[in-house]
């Protein structure tokens, strides 16, 4: 059993959190999550309703997998101190790092990315690479996987990236299982990315 | 400008939910969404995260649309007296009423698919269809439209369905432009359904 800890704030992206989650939830006897903020309580997303936080930073926990989605309000959390400290011990501690989207831009912000390889979403790209001058940022990608470190394309590329992850550690059968599950039509290649070229980037 | 009155119950599914708040979410100017439950505050889903509830079904406010996701809890939502009762209403109120997933069961219950075409997931197509003898279930539907009641298969179908409801009351160049914003491969084909097949329905 390895436990999740899914870091959110105020306008984080709906899709980009819950998209992973119901994937991870859909084996709760190899996942357990816990969403996570600064405070325990209510958190507004980005597209109005509101998550809880059953947890907070501030309670020294160690997860086997720390989580950071994207979403407007990442513009304001790559410059919130407290948050970059955990993400920074807890990525540390943690078997393996995952972000969506904009998310990215926290983790390298963080110094996690530093000297790794790593995406994120193709409408924001010039904001979130300016954000990690030490990262080797792969336009065209779904989601890259380098090491521990798994990082995703935009909003519901995270599903795909949550999939390997599952796949990595549970096997290609069990993420196909989770897939059926949600009717879900998984992408499994990386690279395919019809996205970085809509948004011009290749 | 159009409410959306989402329902959400103990062991809603996340995906049938957020998926398509992601989308409706996206367009601001468009959709505002209310999360409501039959109490306000959090409600627990199927996966383990909580969600707010802002708003109750006893506050007799009307919805122009009126959104029901599946999950487990719905095993108990289709006995529900005063949720079906709400469902009846609003919905008979609303200009259009969506559900995802085993979300039709609880409104085969309410009698609001009554005389109409719907679909629903397919691991679980036996007991939700025998919610409702007087609807006629098509079992092979990414998604399907009847008058102003959309229903979609499983858990990721929900978004499929969803930028159908946008394109219909925007046009589908705002629903093309939705699902670029999310790099989400719609999938525009409401036929389009291997799922029916890998569950052994058609």
């Amino acid at each position: 059993m390895r436990t999740i800890g899914a870091l959110i704030f105020d306008g984080f992206e709906l899709l980009d959190l819950f998209g992973p989650m119901e994937m991870f939830g859909l084996l709760p006897e190899d996942f357990s999550i816990t969403v996570i903020a600064e405070t325990v309580g209510p958190v507004k997303s980005g597209q109005g309703p509101s998550a809880m936080a059953d947890a907070s930073i501030a309670d020294g926990l160690d997860y086997g997998i720390v989580f950071v989605p994207g979403g407007p309000g990442t513009r304001r959390e790559i410059n919130n101190g407290p948050v970059l400290d955990w993400l920074r011990a807890a990525s540390d501690r943690a078997e393996l790092t995952l972000s969506v989207c904009t998310g990215a831009a926290i983790l390298a912000r963080a110094g996690v990315l530093d000297g790794r390889t790593a995406t994120s979403n193709k409408a924001a790209w010039a904001w979130v690479t300016s954000q990690g001058p030490n990262v080797d940022w792969k336009a065209k990608a779904r989601w890259v996987e380098d090491g521990p470190v798994f990082t995703s394309s935009g909003v519901s590329a995270g599903m795909d990236m949550t999939l390997a992850a599952i796949a990595r550690l549970h096997g290609q059968d069990r993420a196909r299982q989770v897939a059926l599950w949600c009717e879900y039509d998984w992408h499994r290649d990386p690279d395919w990315d019809p996205f970085a070229q809509a948004h011009g980037l290749v």
